[in-house]
């Protein structure tokens, strides 16, 4: 093996760190719970940003850049919001650093105190709709679909590579509509557009459903969200859109004169992901071996290592194998030759497994005489020989496959770890093997809570596909009346 | 007129400040000096960040990304860099913000006090370069090239939008490579890749050099330069490209073992272009109607106006516009109909001229009959009425026409501003009027800064391109001996 990684069964949170680490997607910083997200890490999230931002662009959004700071008066505007939000946060006092008096190094500046504090965007409703209140006065104005990528601090005190960092990378998009239809439409949208971003490019089979109240986001009328089931059997939320109501345009009085020249208040959503996903990502589809990445996400679809003695063998090989890759490249197909002369093939191998690339062509003196390559499947771990003849449509077609292979290996996993459950002895037996719950609710945050505290498990959410949970019964916890059934999990 | 514009004559200031507010680019915030950047503006910056990020990968570079807090001590480690840097940044001192004990709003938790104050990034050297150190053991590590699309934070008195802001969006390149001659050539590599980026992308016609001992960077050893002559005939830099030698290297004791088997600390270059060019790419081909944007940079190159009473007419001309917006855009072209029913044609002219739009195209039912199209050129004001026929062709090479036209605009007019300059008297009055000069130096700063003091023009860079300025002379203002002939202008 290139780089030890230590088996799932051994120790889970140790495999995803190894992965993350050892498959070079990222580290931990100098600053605490800040990451370095490296080059290889870089270009899977380059792919998800390419890929997501063409999805919103064909329902209209465009991106814009709001301010990375934001007054700390802003915060105490949204009620809910400073509660849920506001604490944890980087907190700028000062705008100057001097030389030390004392001759070593650089101090803070005291007489450059800021006359009000400014905090680091955990997110940007605030300062959104601050601006938006500039730029609303009628309904000509409206919708307003601005989204932007950018980087969001959150202090958290225990971080996780990619789960949970200080620093994060997302997409936040926040639109301004005349109706709450149109806004409640537009928040419902969006999630569709996750969910099949995540199940058609991430090969994530998730549900789409609400979050129960207490799980809304700080500031939301209604929260949706796509929530993933991740090897372990917990569940990540991967993706979020909340329906705002009129509570961030009544916090910065943000009104507009309808067609009826009345005025109102308008009506927003807020939606984002983050590079959170990549953790999911890793913890979807990772193996011992390390990384399987979808063909769709994986900057290497393709890698071709020669197997040669000498500079003649590698050279003619090299030759056959540009060949391949142009031809390859021609039909929109990422491909890299290994050619490193330092390090053997084995190594190789087990490198480019530990990156997840989905299919690793390996090709030597004997193959190019009878006209054949070695090829291997990242998803299966198996190999065959086939003909170099017609090699290209073949490859091309095998990704697709692998792509659909993925999807289906989680779905399945998915599918054989999520039950009807109507005993609370069950219940928390079966919620700490690892599986989500389909359990009747009776619609309160007591039972919620009460839930929590003996489990650890939540309400992931009330979902709206992906399972028929519409029937009546008692509460699993309470027994009180309910009308359906909601998913619980314990999550990241 | 859509939006009055401020006259280039009247006051150019004031033109700029005209055009980047009423051309939807951007806005000044809630925040002191820092910028929103409205949908269009940010649509241009997409676009040069995407030719950039392609150019910069087919050079091998990989992006990445590093955090965007800087521990303080790190600012103390590279001695030059602190002096030039550090000074005016935003400085975070707390993590937390809690409830006002007096019960309105939040307040800055004094207990959540960081034990060691994080700096916003202003660059990000340091970081990377503590980073680097991790990564590199031997000559087999070696080149790295990553680069960073980010956010970084100049604390700015005086902040101007896209020229000068608190916070600006920007991308830097760090390499590390195990030769003084590799690294040198790859600062020199990108400050063509910065050059070829102007030139053909941007139509300015830069001047590259290298930077006066007194203008380089803080921590280099050579400073590149690309300069660009503003319609002021004031110079902007518009991107630099740093030879740091192994000054970061030995801040941060990041060192590697040769293939000789000897320990050397690694060679670094660092290179950025910003936001600022969106100030550059105004100035330099706006004119008193607003934005004149050079087709590869603009977000809709061709517009179409429908002149219609009635919806049969506008029905009748949406369905031919659409058919040759079906056409150019199979051609690659950016095509946008204003069928906006609300505005006239005159006040829709007016608009697409100020946001600079190419090509426009206007059509009624007497065109339709007669099967011909007006043609609009936003760089020339002109007009003409063209066949339908073919007219997806012609406008693929009218954007063409019209992208070399910007650039050899630009051109001229910096040709007619440039000149040489021998004498001191001569120097002060030609300055003023906002010329470019070639002047001999005599290679001291303290010849630099004395012209600075009596006339606010600075060493703009020692040209490697662009003019023949290897002779002998004397200094303009010494009077010592020189060897050739620099370019002072007065700068933003």
């Amino acid at each position: 093996m290139a780089k030890e990684v230590t088996s799932r069964s051994e120790n889970y949170a140790q495999w995803y760190n190894d992965l993350a680490l050892k498959a070079d997607l990222a580290e931990q910083s100098a600053v605490r719970g800040c990451m370095v997200i490296k080059p290889y890490g870089y270009a899977i999230w380059e792919r998800m940003q390419g890929i997501l931002d063409g999805m919103f662009k064909k329902t209209g959004v465009k991106n814009a850049y709001f301010p990375l700071f934001i007054p700390k008066s802003f915060f105490s505007r949204e009620a809910e919001h400073v509660a849920g939000f506001a604490k944890e946060c980087a907190v700028v006092t000062h705008h100057r650093l001097m030389n030390n008096p004392d001759g070593k190094g650089v101090v803070v500046d005291p007489s450059a105190r800021l006359e009000e504090e400014l905090i680091v965007r955990p997110t940007s409703e605030t300062i959104i709709w601050n601006t938006y209140k500039n730029w609303i006065t009628s309904w000509r104005d409206l919708p307003i679909l601005c989204n932007q990528w950018c980087n969001v601090v959150r202090w958290e005190m225990r971080t996780r590579l990619f789960l949970r960092t200080a620093e994060f990378l997302w997409q936040e998009g926040h639109t301004a509509h005349a109706t709450a239809e149109e806004a409640a439409a537009k928040a419902e949208q969006m999630v569709q557009v996750y969910a099949d971003f995540a199940r058609n490019v991430m090969a994530l089979p998730v549900i789409i459903g609400h979050k129960s109240p207490g799980e809304r986001f700080a500031g939301a009328i209604d929260t949706l969200t796509i929530e993933a089931m991740m090897q372990d059997g917990k569940a990540l939320q991967a993706g979020t859109s909340h329906f705002l109501g009129q509570n961030f345009a009544k916090s910065f009085d943000v009104q507009f004169t309808g067609k009826d020249g009345k005025q109102d208040y308008v009506w927003a959503t807020s939606w984002g992901v983050s590079t959170r996903l990549m953790g999911a990502l890793i913890m979807a589809h990772g193996d011992d071996n390390g990384l399987v990445l979808p063909p769709r996400l994986a900057p290497v679809q393709v890698v071709m290592v020669p197997i040669y003695r000498g500079d003649d063998e590698l050279q003619a090989l090299r030759e056959r194998m540009e060949t391949m890759k142009t031809a390859l490249e021609a039909r929109g197909v990422r491909v890299e030759i290994d050619d490193r002369d330092t390090l053997r093939p084995g190594f190789k191998f087990a490198e480019w497994e530990l990156k997840g690339v989905p299919v690793r062509l390996a090709m030597g003196p004997r193959d190019l005489a009878s006209g054949t390559v070695e090829v291997a499947r990242r998803d299966t771990l198996t190999k065959e020989t086939l003909p170099l003849e017609g090699i290209e449509a073949r490859i091309s077609e095998l990704l697709e496959t692998i792509q659909q292979n993925i999807y289906d290996k989680a779905l399945a996993f998915r599918d054989a770890n999520i039950e009807k459950c109507d005993s609370w002895e069950a219940f928390q037996t079966r919620i700490q093997q690892g599986k989500f719950l389909l359990c009747h609710w009776d619609g309160t945050i007591e039972t919620e809570q009460a839930i929590k505290e003996a489990t650890k498990a939540t309400i992931r959410c009330i979902p709206v596909d992906s399972c028929v949970c519409e029937e009546e019964g008692v509460d699993i916890y309470s027994g009180k009346p309910s009308h359906r059934r909601v998913v619980y999990a314990i999550s990241y």
